[in-house]
């Protein structure tokens, strides 16, 4: 199966292969909403938290029960989530031709500074898959709070084909 | 008037309907920005709040001030508010082909984790009003605070026809 | 090389010159995104700050470090980020034909209020280069904290031509 999604030499899934990522299946909703909806040729995500099933793997917050290097891999947990959930919809993740916009929620105490540490661990994961042409637009905000506890939260828009 | 609304049996117009829902008047900015913008067949909405007219129904925080149930409430008023700006934008609620994204801001105390459950409640409304077919992805942070101290703001984004 | 950009009459660059604004250079991103990704006619921006260059001109909080008025001004600031993106994408403003939607995300304390007060110094910049035709919807949020500290931080999406 993995073969046949790695058609393209240099594509996402090519790449995910060298990478040796084997990824975990997509995430379902908690509650009356999807995990992915394509208007056009753009693919929404819905919140992608670090869980595997409905399972957290963190709960906490940044700059208090875990630092930068925990948000890091929360954020690397969330962002296989992504990618799960856009193979899931698309059928392959070489049909991705840009990822538009990378909004990624920390929950942290109101002094924390290193944002853009831990939103990097999302934005290379993808850069590594997608390639560096298809860099998205970021938005990074400390925020409260988030479901269920957890400190890392990534909203995805992808460009998808036709 | 509404009965001309009601034209497609299992449309929304007649949903809301049958749900007896009668619409308040959708909200006017509070500053120098409008309530919704249409690019391409994608309407944009600007944030709903819990309030009626400039009127806020809700102050205070979740985990605070108010309880799961009660930011139910306020999840659902904003939700109305997201209905009564749609139909004034398109004149019927049946030119919606799909509701693409539903983000859900709480203000709550740090340590919130019910935001799923607060959430569904606008979640819940917009699959009654708009059908299982239609269910947006959902984004849901907690927040520090909310525009006049109010616990609940959606963001929505809707695909319309033509 | 102004004078060529203010080719229209009553257009946003001619406005911009009106209103005596030099924009400084645009910011340059902090990681592995990059400043604005265009999708058909839509324009996304990366997050804007009150930063020069990676400089912030702001690190603290509205309702403790800082107040209502100052809070103004990082929103202007972050405002004149959008413009010299906008700009270095597209070569010129007078291709935006709307604004579709400014989030305003404010780092307060708890029980801040005056969140639209503060979002108004953004929207009424917007307003005043763009015209009042073109103004967007708007999503205003109190959230726990920002990139490097600093107190303000906006998200801009825009439909351009062709």
């Amino acid at each position: 199966m993995v073969s046949q999604r790695a058609s393209q030499p240099g594509g996402a899934e090519h790449r995910l292969l060298e990478l040796g990522i084997d990824l975990t299946p997509a995430p379902t909703p908690f509650g009356a909403y999807v995990e992915s909806v394509q208007t056009g040729n753009l693919l929404y995500l819905s919140g992608m938290l670090p869980a595997v099933g409905h399972e957290p793997k963190f709960v906490g917050r940044l700059g208090k029960e875990f630092d930068v290097e925990q948000g890091r891999e929360a954020a690397h947990i969330a962002t296989l989530n992504v990618l799960s959930t856009v193979r899931k919809h698309l059928g392959s993740l070489d049909k991705v031709t840009k990822v538009v916009k990378l909004a990624v929620y920390l929950a942290t105490e109101g002094d924390f500074r290193a944002h853009p540490k831990v939103a990097d661990a999302a934005s290379e994961l993808l850069r590594d898959v997608f390639g560096a042409d298809k860099l998205p637009v970021r938005i990074v905000l400390g925020v409260a709070s988030l479901p269920l506890g957890m400190p890392v939260e990534l909203e995805v828009v992808l460009e998808v084909k036709g």
